[in-house]
C-alpha cells in the first residue's frame, strides 16, 4: 500500500505541528521497572484482554460481522454507541504494539480491524446502529445518536496506528469515513454538529497525521457551528449539556456535560493551534483555570453531577456524590497536554500527574479485570459485591464492576495507560524536558538536532522520591525536569553536588551531559494535611491527607473492629506520620451521634478512645472488599 | 341521579373506616382571617386559575377535546401524564368549591368536567396519550405509561367532589374507571403494577368513600404485587427506584424516587388501616422513623438526588443540591397525616408543619403565579429571571417558573391549599385534637355525640405565638392542642391561670367548655441557632436558625452591598435577635477565598468588618428579584 502520510509518523496521540513543547512518540520514550511500566504491563496482560472477552461474549463485535452480511436490523448488541468501544480498544491495542512486540496480540488486532472493515459500506459510512432497512436513517439523530462520536473513535485508532509506524487497513477505513463526513457535513455539506464532541479531536489529529488539511478544515468548522443552540434539546438536557449554549471561543467556563465539555475543549486548543486563532486558545486557557480553580475534586476529577453527568456550579464539589467520571479525568489529562504542549506552564503537567494517578487510576481493579464508572470522593455504605460476569446497570456500584451497559470507561483507561508514556517528555531546539516524574529510558533529538539519552530513575515514585536523571548528549542540551507543586518548597535538587533552584515549576541545567553528573532531585515524600477552600461547603471542617502527588483516604477495614468512617474525627494538633505508601494519623473514634431528628442535636457523647490509623492511597481503595471510604476527615473540634 | 355512596360524605382527603383520630371534614374547620385563610385565598384568587388558563393555553386540556373527537393522536400536547394535571386541578376545584361558594368557579368546574367526562371510552377507559389507532397500546409501557397514575388522580378528584356533598359526574367517571381497572387488574386481571404509585391511594379511598370493598381489595393487593421486580429497570433506573425492589412490609427505609416512595408508604397505610395488618403499619412507621431522622433536610424536604428525584443515602442532605421536590413535600404531609390519625403521635403533626411551612409554601410566588419544582437550601448563583409565558424545562430555575414541561407541583401545591384545613384537627370519642396552630372557626361532634365549637385565634401564627382557644360545649369534652417540639419547653398553656403541663407534645383539658375561660398558649417565638447533625458531612461548620416553626435563610438582597452569601461567617457568640418575621445576626464578612487550585490554601484573610443582617423565612426567598442564598451558615471560628 502506498503510503500518503505527512509529517508525522511517530508521537504518540497528540502532534501538533507547532507547538512551544514537541511531544516525544512512544518509541522515544520507554517506561521501564517502576510504576508506570506496572500499569502498562496489567494493561497489555489484564484489561485489554478483559475488554476483548467482555465485547466479544455481548456481542459488541459480532454487531460489525452483523453489519457486513446485513443481518445487524434483526439484532444489534448494546446501545447505539457501543462501536466507539471497539474502536478504543483498537486504539488502545495498536498503542500497546508499538510499544511491545507481541506477535498473538497482532494476529487478534488485525483481525478484528478486518471485522471492523467488514462492516464499512461502499460510501465509507460505517456505523451498526443506523442507516440500513430496520433501522433508523443515517444522521437522523445527530443529538443522541453518537455516529460522529464514534467516527471520532475509529480515526483516533487509525491515528495510533499511524503514529506507532503503521498505514494499513484501519487507516484506510478511518480515511474514506473521514472523507464521507467530509462530504456529509463538510463546508458543502449539512450545516450540523453532533450532540457528543469527539470527532473534531479526531479529525485535527488525523489531518496533522495524514497531512491532508480538509480534516483540519472540517474540525475547525465543526468547532465554529457549536454554541449556537442548533441542537434539539430536552426536557432535562439544555443547548449547555451539548455545550451548544455559547460557542467556545465566548465561554468562560467549562459546563455541562463534563466529558463531552473536555473533548470539545481539548479539540479547540488543537484547531486554535493548526490555525494560530489565539482567540480561541485563550478562551480555553482561561475556561481551564476557572474550572481548575472551582469546579475541581482533590483528585482532579470533574463533573459533580450524576445528574446528566455535568459540571457543577463554581465551588460544588460534594464528596458524597462526587460523579467524578473515569472518562472526563481522561479527558481532563488530553486537553492539559495540549495545553502543556502550547504553553509550557508547570499547572498543566501538575494537574496530569494529580488527574491520572489519582482520578484516572482508581479507576481499574487491581488485577485489571473490574472498573470504577463513577468515583466517589466518600464511601457511606458498604454497598454489595457486583457479580463477576454480570453487567452492571449503573455507574454506582459500591465495587468496582466488571462491565457496563455503558461501558465508556474501561475502553478509555486501556487507551490511555497503553500510550501513558506519551505524556512523560517532551523535546524543544534547546533540549528536553520532563514533565511526569517516571522510571524511564527516552531516546531523542533535540530540535536543534543533538541526540539525547536520558535515564530517569524515581526511587520507587509516586511512593519514594529520590530522583536520578542520567542524561548524555553530544553537545549542550538543556535538560529541565518538573517540580510538583507540592514540593516545590522544599525539593532539593543538584548536580555535581551544586544546588538548583525551582523556576516556574521546573528545574533546569544546559550541559554537555554524560552519565558521570546525574541530575540528583530529593523529593519531600512526607504526608501532609490539605485544608479545602472554605467555598467549599461540603467539605467544611474537614482536612484530606496527600502524600506526595497521592491523596490518601480512610477505608474502614483500616478502623479498629470495621468501624464506619463516619464514626471518626482526625486530630490535626498531630501531624501525619508518613508510612510506605501512605501515612498514618490519630483519629478520635467519637461514635455515631443518632436521634430521630438530625437538627439541634448538639454534639455527639464522644468516647474518650482514640487510635492511629492507617490512610492508603485513594486510587487504591476497594480493593479488599466491601468497605465504607472518605478522603476528606471531619476535625475534632479544637 | 341515585347515590351509592358509603358511608364518608363529608371528611377530608383521607376519612379511613377506623382510626385513633377521626379527621374533620372541610365543613367543620373553617379558616379564618390568620396566615393560612390568606393562603387559601392565594389560591382560590391566583392559583387555580393560573393552573387553569396555563393548561388551556398549552392544549394539556384540549387533549380531552381531541381525544372525544377522535383526532388525538394526531396532536397531543405535553408529555403522556399531563392528563394528571387536569385532574389535581379538578381536585383542587371541588374542595375550594367546598370552602367557598363561587358561582363562576362551578360552572368552569362543571365544564371542565364535561370535557374530561367525554374522552372516557366505551369500557371505563380514560386516557388520552394511549390505545387509540396511531398511539401506542393500552398498557404497552406500565413502567413509563403513567396510566394508572393518571387515573389515580382522576379518582382523587372524584373523592374531594364526594367529600365536599355530591354524587356527580367526575364521581360516575371515576366509578366506571375504577371498575375497568378492576377488571383489568384485579384478582381475574393481569399481574401487574404502575411504575409510579398513586393508585393505590385512590382506590382505598375510593373504597372509603363509595363504600365498594372492591376498590380496596384492589389498592392491597396492588400494593402487595409492588417489591417483586416485576417492573422493567433501565440504564438509569432500577427496581429501587420503583420501590418495586423489596415488598413495603419488608422495607426499613424509604428510598428510590423520593415521591413515589411517599405515596406508595402512604397508600400502604390506607390499607394497613382497612385490613388491620398491623405488621405492614408497622413497617411504614419503622420506614419514617428512619426516614425522618436520616434523609430528611430541616424544611422538612425529601429526596436529595436531582438523579431520578431520588432519597440519598442515610445523612446524604447537600444543602447546594437539595432537589426536596415540591410534590415529595406535599406526599410527606399525605404520609404523616395518615399516620397521625392512626397513632395520635405528634411527631407526625410536628413534621407536617415543619413542611407544609418550609417545603410546600416555598413553592409558590407571593403573586401564585410562578412555582418552585425543585427547592434547593442554598443558591450559589443568581441565575437568571424566567420568561413569565414560557415554559421551562427544567426544575432548576434560580427564580419560580410560571410553568414547566413536566408541572406536577402546581397543581399539587393547589390541592393542598384548598384542602388544608382538613389537616387542622381531629376528633375522638372523648374530645377535639388542635394539631396545626391555625385561626379557624371548628364546628364538630364528638364521637360520643357532645357538640362543639372552637375559635381559634393564634396572634398571627407562624409569626406570633400567642394562642387562644375558646371552646363550647353543653358536655365535658376533652381539648387538646399540640405543643410544636421546640416549644415543649418554654411554651406556657393556661387555663382560668391554672398552668398545664404539656405531655406527649399536646395540652388537654377536660371540661365543660364555655367561652369565659378560653385556654391560652404563650408560644415562645424567638429565634434560635439550630446546629445540624455532625453526620451530615454537607453542612458540617454551619449553623442555622429558626424562629418558631420557621426555617430562616439568608439572601444576598440583604446583605450591605448585595454581598454574595458566600462571602459571610455567621458569629455564634452573639446570640440571634428576633425580629417581626425573622431574626437579625452577627456576620463577618470575610470577602470570598480565591485561588487557583481550591484546596491546601487556608483560610481567607478576613476582613474586620461585621454587620448586623436579617434573616428571613426560607418559605419567602426569591420573591425580590435573582438573590443568592443560603439557610445554613458557616461559623466563624471561634
Amino acid at each position: 500500500m502506498t503510503s500518503t502520510l505527512g509529517t508525522a509518523t511517530s508521537g504518540g496521540p497528540v502532534a501538533p505541528s507547532r507547538s512551544r513543547l514537541r511531544p516525544l512518540g512512544s518509541g522515544e520514550v520507554r517506561l521501564v521497572d517502576g510504576f508506570w511500566a506496572e500499569k502498562q504491563e496489567l494493561n497489555a496482560t489484564a484489561i485489554i484482554e478483559h475488554c476483548l472477552s467482555w465485547m466479544e461474549r455481548i456481542g459488541w463485535i459480532a454487531n460489525f460481522d452483523r453489519a457486513a452480511d446485513g443481518t445487524v436490523a434483526e439484532q444489534h448488541s448494546g446501545i447505539e454507541f457501543v462501536d466507539s468501544e471497539v474502536y478504543k480498544l483498537l486504539e488502545a491495542m495498536a498503542w500497546e504494539l508499538g510499544r511491545a512486540d507481541d506477535p498473538a496480540l497482532d494476529e487478534t488486532y488485525r483481525s478484528l480491524v478486518a471485522r471492523v472493515a467488514a462492516a464499512q459500506e461502499a460510501d465509507g459510512y460505517l456505523h451498526t446502529s443506523f442507516g440500513r432497512a430496520g433501522q433508523r436513517p443515517r444522521y437522523s439523530d445527530l443529538e443522541w445518536g453518537h455516529e460522529l462520536y464514534c467516527f471520532g473513535h475509529l480515526i483516533q485508532a487509525a491515528v495510533a496506528r499511524i503514529r506507532t509506524g503503521h498505514d494499513d487497513q484501519i487507516v484506510d477505513v478511518a480515511r474514506r469515513l473521514a472523507d464521507h463526513v467530509y462530504v456529509e457535513f463538510g463546508p458543502a455539506g449539512r450545516d450540523a454538529i453532533c450532540g457528543h464532541p469527539e470527532i473534531e479531536a479526531a479529525l485535527a489529529e488525523f489531518g496533522r497525521a495524514t497531512g491532508d488539511s480538509r480534516y483540519l478544515d472540517l474540525a475547525r468548522l465543526l468547532i465554529e457551528r457549536r454554541g449556537h443552540r442548533t441542537l434539539r434539546t430536552t426536557l432535562f438536557q439544555g443547548s449547555d449539556y451539548f455545550l451548544d449554549d455559547t460557542p467556545v471561543r465566548e465561554a468562560g467556563v467549562l459546563r455541562g456535560h463534563a466529558v463531552r465539555a473536555l473533548y470539545l475543549a481539548s479539540a479547540a486548543v488543537d484547531v486554535a493551534t493548526e490555525f494560530g486563532d489565539d482567540e480561541l486558545l485563550d478562551a480555553v486557557k482561561r475556561q481551564w483555570d476557572n474550572t481548575v480553580a472551582r469546579r475541581t475534586y482533590i483528585t482532579g476529577g470533574m463533573g459533580s453531577h450524576h445528574q446528566n453527568e455535568e459540571f457543577g456550579t463554581d465551588y460544588e464539589l460534594p464528596a458524597d456524590r462526587a460523579y467524578s467520571e473515569t472518562c472526563a479525568s481522561i479527558a481532563s489529562v488530553m486537553l492539559s497536554w495540549r495545553l502543556l504542549l502550547q504553553t509550557g506552564d508547570a499547572k498543566y503537567a501538575d494537574l496530569m500527574e494529580r488527574t491520572l494517578l489519582n482520578a484516572v487510576l482508581v479507576s481499574p481493579r487491581a488485577d485489571g479485570k473490574a472498573f470504577y464508572y463513577a468515583n466517589t470522593l466518600h464511601q457511606r455504605e458498604r454497598g454489595s459485591v457486583p457479580t463477576e460476569g454480570e453487567l452492571s446497570e449503573r455507574a454506582e456500584a459500591s465495587l468496582r464492576a466488571p462491565w457496563f451497559e455503558v461501558s465508556c470507561c474501561p475502553t478509555n483507561v486501556a487507551r490511555t495507560l497503553a500510550s501513558v508514556s506519551s505524556y512523560i517528555a517532551t523535546a524543544t531546539d534547546a533540549g528536553i524536558q520532563l514533565h511526569q516524574l517516571a522510571d524511564a529510558d527516552i531516546t531523542t533529538v533535540t530540535g536543534a538536532g543533538v541526540p539525547v539519552r536520558a535515564r530517569v530513575r524515581t526511587g520507587g515514585y509516586p511512593y519514594g522520591g529520590d530522583i536520578v536523571v542520567t542524561v548524555e548528549s553530544p553537545d549542550v542540551v538543556e535538560v529541565s525536569v518538573r517540580i510538583p507543586s507540592w514540593a516545590v518548597e522544599d525539593a532539593v535538587a543538584t548536580i555535581d553536588g551544586r544546588r538548583l533552584d525551582v523556576v516556574d515549576g521546573y528545574v533546569r541545567w544546559s550541559a554537555v551531559f554524560d552519565e558521570t553528573s546525574p541530575l540528583r532531585i530529593a523529593l519531600p515524600m512526607t504526608a501532609r494535611f490539605v485544608e479545602p477552600s472554605e467555598r467549599i461547603d461540603a467539605v467544611q471542617g474537614t482536612v484530606a491527607v496527600e502524600r506526595g502527588p497521592l491523596v490518601l483516604c480512610l477505608e474502614s477495614v483500616d478502623l479498629p473492629g470495621d468501624l464506619d468512617v463516619d464514626a471518626v474525627r482526625i486530630d490535626t494538633t498531630v501531624g501525619p506520620r508518613t508510612t510506605e505508601d501512605g501515612a498514618e494519623v490519630l483519629l478520635t473514634l467519637t461514635g455515631v451521634a443518632e436521634s430521630s431528628w438530625p437538627y439541634g442535636v448538639g454534639a455527639p457523647t464522644r468516647a474518650a478512645e482514640s487510635a492511629s490509623v492507617r490512610l492508603r492511597p485513594y486510587a487504591n481503595w476497594a480493593n479488599r472488599g466491601p468497605s465504607t471510604m472518605r478522603v476528606f476527615i471531619p476535625r475534632s473540634p479544637s
